[in-house]
């Protein structure tokens, strides 16, 4: 079997640069494409990428506010590998300001526009040109069952987060990421129906992280009891256990760190 | 009691235009601020003044992505009445081609954005800038609990969209206007929560109208039961029965025109 290939977007920091460590580490056969908007000051991803020599780490250049850079990436991607088993979309702001909206009073049509270009445009963008070598993909990622029509080739991953579940909404504010994060639902809903029917078939899931240490979240630590505030490594070895349990039979849903369902 | 003030955002015609003339028909206590982006082509909405002298509607121009068009109208209303008890967002665009996506083929992040920007921004941004007026409100639409406690001085009704119910999106397509729609369901939630703490308090649902025959839905109406295809009139009456039914009680949700909940 050919080695899987997994591109991972927004890999300088957080939960996106823990996707590339851990996968480098446990999964010794991937290769590993980590995208972000400035690899030349993306100095953790140097570092990863000169201790993993052998091309098992490939390092390009995406805003996922620029077409032109998801295209150019999709047609690298394309030349040097010819496929792909795994796309996480990890790049995600909470607002232009660093702050979440506490009431309407915050709430500017520019910085809700940005937050949702940034998290919910972006990611689906990106599915578009890259939904093409997913289906291409070997099916390196997720569990694939014996019967030969319920396979996939591929596997899309969406970060979302709890805060972004309408149903489970109990406290308001963060105006614009939360509705970054409903929307990017429906997006790995949409996508999930339209390459469920593709053949070959593309798994499409939104995964939330649980309240992880990275600069997202910082500023809201006092607010978060110790047991609930994830190292990104225990995050993101929980994230790909569910994402080693993917099937066409659990596309087009979003789990919890812990494996249960999301309600929308 | 003072008479009721209802705005409807998006008036110029469709849904819009049928709120305004249902609660001048229905409601003869009520006075009517109609909200359009050009007034000067909004020829029903002429006429519809015309028949109603004695200022009992209020024709005034609005783009919902025009920030300053928002304050200007809601400085209109505060100098004029003081007050309102009812805000109907109506106007949303399927797609700026006029077309939904049918596929990932035909989604491009400018008119993702520009359907969120639209449908999704410019609702969040009207009741930003009209919260304070409806706080104001007497209370004149929905159901007021003999308890004062529990009583609203004002509505919001943002109108959804049952493909906006990620739960019940079973064909997928349509990304942008299905995006648009969830994001705007989790305003609904993010409003009531805020507005719900408040005093006064203010009622927020989204409401889904039906397929009704409007320019909107007019390109895919072969696809459509003639008896799941409803006249803006009767769409726009079974609404406004659930708006009379409304209460702090019911507040959070989103409802179907026959005032069953929608899933998110």
């Amino acid at each position: 079997m050919a080695a899987p290939v997994a591109l991972i977007q927004g890999a300088s920091r957080g939960l996106g640069l823990q996707f590339c460590k851990h996968i480098l580490k446990h999964r010794t056969t991937a290769v590993v494409i980590a995208t972000c908007r400035n690899p030349e000051h993306a100095a953790e991803l140097r570092d990863l990428s000169d201790r993993h020599p052998g091309n098992r780490l490939t390092v390009l250049r995406l805003d996922v506010n620029r077409e032109e850079d998801v295209r150019g990436v999709a047609d690298r991607v394309r030349e040097s590998f010819g496929r792909l088993d795994l796309v996480v979309n990890s790049s995600a702001v909470l607002h232009p300001s660093g702050k979440g909206e506490t009431s309407l009073r915050d709430v500017t049509a520019q910085g809700v526009i940005s937050t949702l270009t940034t998290n919910t445009v972006g990611p689906l963008v990106v599915a578009k040109y890259l939904a093409p070598l997913l289906q291409k993909g070997g099916g390196g990622f997720g569990q694939q069952p014996a019967e030969k029509s319920k396979r996939h080739s591929g596997v899309i991953v969406n970060i979302t987060a709890k805060v972004g579940s309408i149903g489970d909404n109990g406290l308001g504010g963060w105006y614009s990421y939360r509705m970054s994060k409903a929307a990017l639902n429906m997006a790995t809903r949409n996508l999930s129906i339209e390459l469920g029917r593709s053949r070959p078939k593309v798994v499409c899931v939104s995964l939330h992280p649980g309240t992880v240490d990275t600069d997202l979240s910082r500023p809201y630590h006092r607010n978060v009891p110790k047991d609930k505030l994830f190292a990104a490594e225990l995050s993101v070895s929980r994230l790909m256990s569910i994402v080693d349990s993917l099937n066409m039979e659990r596309t087009g849903r979003a789990f919890n760190w812990d494996g249960t369902e999301l309600p929308w």
